[in-house]
């Protein structure tokens, strides 16, 4: 290789896996010092990675010199695992193989792995050198072979997450006797925010780990978890297809989540409240006779990924404020996953979990969460505790997307104090959060953690919105 | 106090300091070890209060039972002081003391302080167990006094940073021959997120310290400037005075940043271009006429603490990635403090800063930034060094808010590859980028930092929304 010579990388789609991959190990793997063949059936162990790997290829002018493999599809221990680095020995010294290893842990990183682990040669100083360099410590060795291991989230690490705040200009013009902290997940780092962008991250490591193509999903046209959803899937190259229910005769605008979902290239289709199971079966048929694998993932994100998502949100928050510990935690509630998560991820703590409703009664409401609660136990085969589920359903105003006048007013009085919350979800649960407050079910003096599960692709769709300014 | 007796704590407005205050220095400085009236002339200490302090108030059942005060002023070392903290003997021992210190330390976060000092009396054993309990240091002593110092910013706290990502799919879908990373500023954490967003706080630090009371600016109806001041605003409980310049006899909606602006409350006056400077200097006189102290800032919030936003943007990256150094830093290029920033905070880097403009061709737009520039040396009282500003021209699409179809399909693209930006600002700095790789400009094979500078409630007003769906 020639000092002027630019090497590029690019990761190999899924489309050109079945062509490239068993080139590829061909090319890359007889040059290891065991080649590959002697270690393992190449054909086996192509269809092995097209299915679950993915792969960078190293070009210069044309020519692959360098592949990096790497599994970030272990959603049990989110660990990560690099079985294969290589680069011709004509393109070697030229910083190709520390760039391959480089990018494997940004993709890692990106796909939420909370470690990476490969495996080199006890003599080949020169690989380790380069791994020690990137962070790698030594986990174990046969003799032969050294396991090494790098973690690759640090609990403080900033995107993970959202801030925790006061707000002083809220308490005092709402008059509130409590020390009262509010949770930013409406800020969680992706276009849009909140909880539902939270949740689809831990959703798309179950379609990535079980090796899913397309994600089929269904909501309203301002469903935050079908736009979080369609933002998902773009980002990692997915196809994600939406069946959106609307009511026949009615006249929906793209604005807020649903101008997302369209401009993330999701496939959408519309149908009526009765036809959509139908319109669901049928979408998951035609990518299967397509010889697609379609991902079913049901409306709003139910799943136990989305209580996992909410039982570590928990935790990132006990890690934030440590030396805070809220006497009370009131949140909007829904589908049930986010208040099943935070009263999993609160169970050691005194913490108690409060959770107002945004359309179901309580004795719905309740129940799904004790569902949510008890697949959780189940998917990790541990016995469920007997768990209190605190859901409120006074402050639905009449259902979902349903306000009336007492709410808009204080989400005005909210927004005018630097908060800006939405009239279908946060709203309802700042509403409930100041009468339980006012009648001292929440105690006078207490800590009270408000979480702010997001909502201002909503609001841009609201009733608050499109009044005309003219001079 | 009795046990079952709760507390509340709340901060002093700025209407009720003058009443206050007096009263509380009385009631609270004389039950110090040291009485405050010994140390100092209580009305004019009370001045200094009122003008420059927070004060924080402990109440049990109407009765002020204890107080602390802070200064969160200082914007040159960022460094804030508690020259009090006092709580009545009777009301002692029950964690009023603990969390009044609690509040300050919030307060002085939310400030963007960076540290925070007291003083103690070298025997109160109580006080400096107190204070070392939230994480303060010993400073230095004089043998009677105790000076204690806390960080409150550690660099890498959560919150202050946004996420630099790698995005394959992009790359792979715009056949990108470098190694791109994205750093979202779109997501800073304010509703709405952006370079305004960032560049706010610190303006909003200029205005407290300097004793203001009501920020007065103005913009487009989609200002992202005047979205994010308004949301500051309400945030900090300080007035906002926006005047906004729309064309005559065009309807205008209620939506993107401007409902963003009426829900947080600034007063919002319309006026045509030709009298926007008339309209400034009347909302101006009309504050100081009611005795109030009006901050005037630019449009677009063009001032040497929008530049110091950007120059700590710089350091922020560099500190994110210290082994990931770019050969470009690709930025949408408005009216310039955010390129000036990170062209003084890269200048001891290889990384080559490229503007691209949004609307000002390219002999004003290098010179505002030149301009903005020396100003930051100047306020600095540094020797301006000489840096090379780049700044391009060719993708303004015919100017401001103006748009043309290969910026509306890169817009799409980016979309249907997760990256969602505007078509008035960052999809105008793609746009750019692509084409300089193209054209070779940017070297095939080198690392590129695409600065996402925000526009998701650009987008949410653009004419890419309000398509009509029906059943």
């Amino acid at each position: 290789m020639k000092n002027d010579e630019k090497f590029t990388i690019g990761w190999v789609n899924a489309a050109e896996k079945r062509t490239h991959v068993p080139t590829l190990l061909k090319q890359f793997g007889d040059i290891l010092p065991t080649p590959l063949s002697e270690r393992v059936n190449l054909d086996a162990y192509a269809d092995k990675l097209i299915n679950s790997a993915d792969i960078a290829i190293a070009n210069v002018n044309g020519k692959n010199v360098g592949c990096i493999v790497l599994y970030a599809n272990d959603t049990e221990d989110w660990r990560s695992y690099c079985p294969l680095l290589s680069v011709l020995p004509t393109h070697q010294g030229k910083g190709i193989g520390s760039s391959l290893t480089s990018r494997a842990i940004s993709l890692a990183r990106q796909r939420g792995m909370r470690s990476m682990q490969l495996e080199t040669e006890v003599d080949n100083r020169s690989a380790q050198k380069l791994y020690r360099s990137f962070g790698f410590n030594n986990l174990k060795s046969d003799g032969h072979k050294l396991l090494m291991l790098k973690e690759l989230i640090d609990p403080f690490a900033s995107s993970l997450m959202t801030p925790i705040e006061q707000h002083p200009v809220l308490v005092a013009r709402l008059n509130l006797d409590v020390d009262l902290r509010v949770k930013r997940d409406d800020l969680y780092p992706s276009p849009g925010g909140g909880s539902k962008a939270r949740k689809i991250k831990y959703i798309m490591r179950d379609l990535i780990a079980q090796g899913h193509d397309v994600l089929v999903t269904n909501g309203g046209p301002q469903s935050n978890h079908a736009r979080a959803s369609a933002v998902a899937c773009s980002l990692l190259g997915i196809d994600c297809h939406l069946v959106l229910v609307i009511e026949k005769g009615v006249q929906y605008k793209e604005t807020g989540n649903l101008l997302l979902m369209r401009m993330s290239g999701a496939t959408i289709e519309f149908c009526e409240k009765d036809q959509l199971s139908e319109r669901m079966d049928q979408a998951i048929k035609s990518y299967e006779n397509k010889g697609r694998s379609p991902f079913y993932v049901w409306g709003g994100g139910h799943s136990v990924a989305g209580t996992i998502a909410y039982v570590e949100a928990a935790k990132e928050t006990q890690l934030q404020c440590s030396d805070w510990i809220p006497d009370y935690l009131v949140v909007a509630s829904g589908t049930g996953t986010t208040q099943a998560g935070l009263t999993i991820g609160y169970e050691n703590q005194p913490t108690r979990i409060i959770g107002i409703s945004v359309a179901r009664d309580a004795v719905r409401g309740t129940q799904v969460i004790h569902d949510s609660i008890k697949s959780y136990f189940d998917h990790s085969e541990l016995d469920a505790p007997h768990l209190t589920v605190d859901f409120r359903d006074e402050w639905t105003c009449g259902g979902y997307e349903k306000t009336n006048p007492t709410l808009l007013e204080i989400v005005q009085q909210s927004a005018r104090s630097g908060l800006i919350v939405d009239p279908t979800y946060s709203g309802k649960a700042l509403l409930g959060m100041l009468e339980l407050i006012k009648r001292r079910v929440i105690r006078t003096g207490s800590k009270v953690l408000f979480w702010h599960t997001g909502g201002l692709m909503n609001l841009q769709a609201s009733e608050l919105t499109g009044r005309s300014v003219s001079l």
